[in-house]
């Protein structure tokens, strides 16, 4: 039988309660998020007077699938831009939660047939990928934290995993946000709602900061900071960049503007953090953000290092997370029990070798 | 040998004047954005002093690539949101066009490696993704207007085909975009450039527009309208659902603005338009959206209709854009040489067969 983690047993162990030390708003907050069983609770009293709830963009509906059965035992929510660094990110935690798949099956790409998102679930980690730009993961982060609903996920932790532009940092260093601004240096996300202008606050959680800064080590050939990032609606004009399809400013306007934001205490700059921050606050649910600088923009606009780099540095990123993960699962002993636990595969160099025989005889 | 169009003849035939009725402020236009050939130049004097410029997210390069040799063909970038959606009009402009690969070929993603968009060239269409939302889409621009730049490519044609929401109109119409206005019914679209807020107009070529319009046929089982379009940079909460994770608003204001959407001549709403208008003008670019709708939003937000019905909608918008290209070819003398030629199958009966008795020896 293969070791899954099993969801009854997950929420047991995971299941959190409001701590004495938390301030009023917190409090007020949850009773707005969480039933009192701890499972999401939606600040939309709509949803739940719905005969079904399409979740249209992941290929999902609430009465096309059992969706508690499927995503009920989900504790964390990784995001990234593309499909394929998500599918690498869930087949990386595979092997570093000890996850195993029972034999003959494989990874399934959950949302394939919305041609939008690409989703994977390695039991308890969802790895979904967002697109680029904040419209992008603001769609999906509605319909996944409806999925959260649906599935009567308790106290999940979104996270999302991805690559950014740095200010005075050399590019193979990892960031972990410590505040979302805007383009105006705000630390919220405008919304036109209703054609009304709203912000709402770009809040992250700061202890899951410090907690994920504290898991890098001293052995790590990079270094990992926590630091302010600016998040934009473009990658050229919005970014400074002097090599868009336009460019209307001058090299001088550009450096004083990056001047200007390291002054600010702006160390990288992406393209989703302001709204992944506000609506996660927004939700009450604890979230990160967690990016691989590409290139420092002090030095330039154009990212030219080689793939293989590019690759390497991505994964940073990921074993940061993949140790946050492993942390959590063995504080509540869902990990020990997964390792020293054999796989299909019992030695790796005779598989090799049965491999290359039935080959021979294709 | 293959009958494809060649890019010399097809500049040949193609290559536009000024008209004597043009004014000063298209001519002002086009001398910032044309060179005296006619080839696209851009609005940013720093491309050309660069050694080589990298299309980071489309994975190609100036000097990695022989742009000019792959693209200075290409007259018409036709756009939508999915990698799926522009892989099947590449297969139908093919075949509307009578666009024959060499034997033993087929379509390759050009951009596969950037993980990011899909490009499809089929001769002279273009065909590429744009992801969800306004800044998914203005990367792709900048880097397609560089490549139309670095192709050399003569007055390039754009348009999206995507998808809607109607207002007051029903699922399966097709819509021409006249304006595109954003959330606050401005016909421009705010850009952030160096922390300052830039608004450029959100002008689409109405004369493109009206062309468009008058291809529509008697004989489709569809309206096919003009009208103002809405852009949003959300779904849910941006475009008035009562479906999203959070709704502050009752279902009373939502038809309130829904209605005062109408009011002011506004036919549908989706994401992308404003920046795709106002990128195209700035560069001096003819262009058009057309969208088909995938559901009235006065009778709901769901997106429910069935697969197959989406699939058929889906269609339409790209058999509107297939009559304007095919149109477009053929006044330049570049379709009828094409047509009543033989394409590799010269018995589509006797294809069958003959497969059938191959699979019968797998």
């Amino acid at each position: 039988m293969p070791p899954t983690i099993q969801a009854h047993e997950f929420k047991a162990h995971c299941r959190t309660t409001p701590k004495d030390d938390e301030d009023e708003t917190d409090v007020h907050m949850r009773s707005k998020t969480r039933y009192a069983d701890g499972t999401v609770k939606l600040r939309n009293p709509n949803i739940e007077l719905m005969d079904q709830d399409i979740l249209y963009h992941v290929a999902l509906g609430s009465e096309s699938h059992d969706l508690r059965e499927m995503f009920g035992d989900v504790k964390f929510v990784c995001m990234g831009g593309t499909p394929k660094r998500m599918e690498n990110f869930a087949h990386f935690i595979m092997d570093e939660i000890g996850y195993k798949l029972p034999a003959g099956t494989q990874l399934q790409d959950i949302s394939e047939f919305s041609y939008r998102y690409s989703m994977y679930k390695v039991g308890p980690v969802l790895c979904v990928s967002h697109g680029m730009g904040t419209p992008s993961i603001s769609i999906l982060m509605h319909e996944v934290i409806k999925l959260m609903y649906h599935a009567k996920c308790i106290d999940p932790i979104f996270i999302r995993i991805g690559t950014c532009g740095g200010i005075g940092v050399d590019g193979g260093t990892v960031i972990i946000t410590e505040d979302a601004l805007d383009g105006h240096l705000r630390n919220s996300h405008e919304f036109t709602i209703l054609g009304e202008t709203v912000h709402r606050p770009a809040k992250l959680d700061k202890k899951l900061a410090r907690e994920l800064k504290s898991l890098a080590s001293a052995d790590d050939p990079y270094d990992t900071i926590i630091g302010k990032t600016l998040c934009t609606n473009d990658f050229y004009e919005g970014q400074g960049r002097l090599d868009g399809a336009f460019c209307e400013f001058t090299e001088t306007d550009k450096m004083n503007y990056l001047e200007k934001l390291r002054d600010n205490g702006v160390v990288n700059i992406e393209m989703e953090s302001t709204i992944f921050a506000a609506l996660t606050h927004h939700a009450g649910i604890k979230a990160a953000v967690v990016c691989v600088v590409l290139l420092n923009r002090l030095n330039g606009d154009q990212v030219n290092a080689p793939k293989e780099v590019i690759n390497e540095w991505q994964q940073r990123p990921q074993i940061l997370v993949s140790r946050y993960i492993r942390k959590v699962l063995a504080q509540h002993g869902q990990l020990k029990s997964l390792f020293g636990q054999h796989g299909s595969i019992k030695s790796p160099r005779r598989f090799k070798l049965v491999q290359q025989e039935s080959q021979a005889h294709d």
